[in-house]
């Protein structure tokens, strides 16, 4: 299904406001905000801690064991932009180090998401230059084979298409198409707002069975409570 | 990204010459054809083995636990259609099992591609109706949310349209898109066309070294023989 | 939470005319009837298809890599049990091969339920002996550590406790308490009483929409269709 | 062989002294002075590193995909409790995050641990909640099908009773029965008195060789030395 | 580890009269007689049932998704041989397929053990050209980087050495070195010998309790019966 | 493979200063070195993040959940070496714990690389005392069965003999043979001695395609740019 060897220099990026905005609100209450659609596999995993960010996708796609396209994919990066990668096969390989990166954060570039390894996460933390990724690797990559730059690809089981916006943090990773951004940024901010009351109720003691009034929905299930 | 409680009715199928000729080339002359891309991860299984086929993709996207689209998908088959299913969260239930086979194989169906789970699976090959899934378990399914018939779906990996060609046997599952179907179709066939000689001359003992020409190559790339 | 070191010789088996009766349903319809519980995880899988057991469970805990217990197992089988054996650690280790079969069979054994390795399983199939297993595996086990027989074990996932009736064939291994025995084998009847009719109205080509009277909830739930 | 749809309300908890006293000793000592039962599955990890706890186990049967028992628990929650949550089915998706948390500490929870997945970890951190888990997932739950809440559960491998013990920490999860509570706290007592000492030894240099008399039956069972 | 680029030509293989004598053992007895060693993982399964051989290994390394080597290491085989494939990256892709099936089984070659992915399976059941491997794949593969052929290599969790004896059946695969093919066949044969006995009285009803005399050394570990 | 109950006291250690020196260039740089060989799989993980270390390699086959050679490798431990842990079936058991820490720090190891489980890993940690594992469980072992110590194993798919040195970071572990030592020790160095330069080039903004000519070969192998 993926055309091979090709790179699309002009992508339609996500309102710009919007794929900033999201980044605040957080992967878990974006994803509620879209209906629950959008999430990447939760295989992947935030390289370090702590990191919470949103960008426009730069989509790469890669052959097993080789990053060649991860050259051709700098160069169309944009600042405010996040690189998603996919590969053609399962692959842990460590495509991506500190010399990428410093790359990448010169161009602009706020993450990687790979649904590969990466290697130098030492120094990759260091550099403030987050990752997710399926793992963590040593093992160096060839560069052999075309695969593409900004083409739809499939990355840890959902499309990501070249302008979307990626949101990432410790939770895991969601990908919200270009054209939804704003309306879901509107939407996850409401979902937000509501938090803080709902909270302070909740720590004071109040109960969700009452808060969200759950018990006559439970007894109309037919729960049963035994003494 | 995925759009939930909607149902496409009318669909562009992949020209039912080509989509029908695909199944005699097999999954691994398909793949190849294609220039290596539209595989479907491999641990999608057939439930038994021995069986090749070809058809076009009629999409459903599932909740986890909840086969409920499943019989909205059924009226959306046409004859030499294969349905395509995914979930929007990794789960191995039994979606799929002899009830909905008969219905599926009376509407026209030759197949069934589920990256979840189905049960019946004796039953399923007494009825000669062929399925490639993740799974096989006796658990069943509520019937309780919404999920999308005939949308773009991520099914073990790899996007599929609804449309596109699906072709499946004992090596695997690849999809093609419904307008390369024809230009897949010849590839394919030239490629076959090509392995019988060469079978015929490796069985005489000609070592592919040889018929490929490959012994410079690898001196030029250092292979070195040590006596 | 398990007692180690014990061999209780008296277990309440369940109703023997329940135990065998629950073999015709298979698991699928059994775990419907039961509510949608009692699945062993559905990696257990049968050594090879085709078979289709109920019976009353022995059980035994085994420690990795040791067999012992299997042995003190056998004394304790009567006509129509089958033994379920779970391990204290993971282990893929083949606990079980055609010697210690030979002696189950003699002893009235009608199959194994084993959340871990067996092999010889060429001759367990030319014996006719059914095996659902995690791995098969020629690594063999020592005899130097107790673990317990007939004690409440976790197989795979699901609690077994001596003398419930276990059902199983090529979709998966179910627990039926022994208490429940009796009830589940009439709820499993009623349900496969109404098949032969379902079937054939969706072999005619009726659809499960209609049949089952979903048009109506589906559109409740907010269900579009898109020309 | 789970009972759905039933909350009990009176359970009897592990005497408090021996629940509270078993946190000092940790899951390591305290799964070895059960004589090494008692151990959850080690793919359950903390969400983040540091916590050592112990408390009386609250169960939860939940649904896949499906948190609404999830706040039928909190209820049940008394001081010094820890919340122990299983699905019926294979599930990684996110049932539990910081609303649930304040919930749940509001009501005296000490710790959740769940054979699924959650989300909101960076605020749980923040909260000083910990949690074991099998997966972070950003993913939503709904609140549609019922399961059950201080019933005897299976959780990761291991059968949890209300009432019963957990201790957890970097190592793991171990699950003490309540009847055996006191009884696993003196002698895991009685096997860290020991350790003081053996520590001192060891780190002048004996070697456990000596310290454990090991040379002779090690020479015993065959072990040669070659120069 | 791996030297890389090389092809020993001139390699030691095991007695011929041992390794071919060692299928008629199977690897479970075999791997019994050498101790409980030799053993590769259990992931790796046969591609279709019933076939169980022995034959001299020649070894090859390949790299990811590049099979060049295969056609390297068809030369050095022998007849009696089976080619033992490992590659230096976790990858299932289909590295084998029916025409070098056909060049492998033209140079005498009786097996080939890969941790990877094959292909054509149908096929080669009916070339009756039997595959012991970790994966099966359509996906095709590239010719570009050297590896090495009989260098020794660790293949699915053992060290081969080219020239060991490879038993192969459907309980698992298990490497024998050169240097004790013969001694292993007599200790294999010794074990089997008895076993004919072993099963007549355990098919008799005679326990394993009593044949092995376990009742006492299960006292005095402590065993206890309870009624 | 292995030979069983033996322990090889004379092992030839690589050369001291290659052995300490590695440690600097860190594991995926040596991997490099090396020519892309040596890795151990990347499920080997450090037990806490933020060590770097290198030394020659005390190896130890251990049986499944036995831990009884650990205390038989320990007097074979010389300062500066590392512990390199194999087991004959795959084991998750915590085979190691704050003791053997102790008792293997007092002896001069500076690591322990294991295929298996470890506890007590805060402990670890504040003892400054670096492990890779692959898996952290509290379940511990018994000292009933002989493996061996200092012969050649294979730990997560590499083989690694006694002498060799080991490289362990948050990348990963790699193997470099003792004959190697020196002169990888020099190849890395000399990568290691680019860097500095490229860093500085792409930090500036100046692309990895122009800095490594990528642009012809690129062209040559077909690369398309689309506006």
């Amino acid at each position: 299904m993926y055309e091979l060897g090709v790179v699309y220099r002009n992508i339609t990026r996500a309102d710009r406001a919007a794929a900033d905005g999201l980044a605040a609100l957080g992967s878990a209450t974006v994803h509620e905000a879209m209906g629950r659609v959008g999430l990447l596999k939760p295989y992947m995993r935030p390289i370090y801690s702590g990191q919470q960010v949103s960008g426009t996708a730069v989509t790469v796609l890669l052959q097993p064991g080789d990053n060649w396209m991860m050259h051709v994919a700098a160069e169309q990066i944009q600042p405010g932009d996040i690189v998603v990668a996919a590969v053609t096969a399962e692959c842990t390989d460590g495509y991506f180090g500190d010399l990428l990166a410093t790359s990448f954060q010169a161009r602009g570039a706020r993450a990687l998401i790979i649904d590969a390894g990466v290697r130098d996460v030492k120094t990759l933390q260091e550099m403030n230059f987050p990752v997710w990724s399926k793992a963590i690797s040593s093992k160096g990559t060839i560069k052999a084979t075309l695969g593409s730059v900004n083409i739809p690809i499939v990355c840890a089981g959902m499309l990501v298409t070249p302008g979307d916006v990626i949101v990432a943090d410790d939770d895991g990773v969601v990908c919200v198409p270009a054209a939804r951004a704003a309306a879901t940024l509107d939407a996850a901010r409401k979902r937000e707002s509501f938090e803080g009351e709902k909270r302070a109720k909740l720590a004071s003691g109040v109960l969700g069975l009452d808060m969200y009034k759950m018990r006559e929905p439970l007894a109309a299930a037919g729960l049963k409570y035994i003494d």
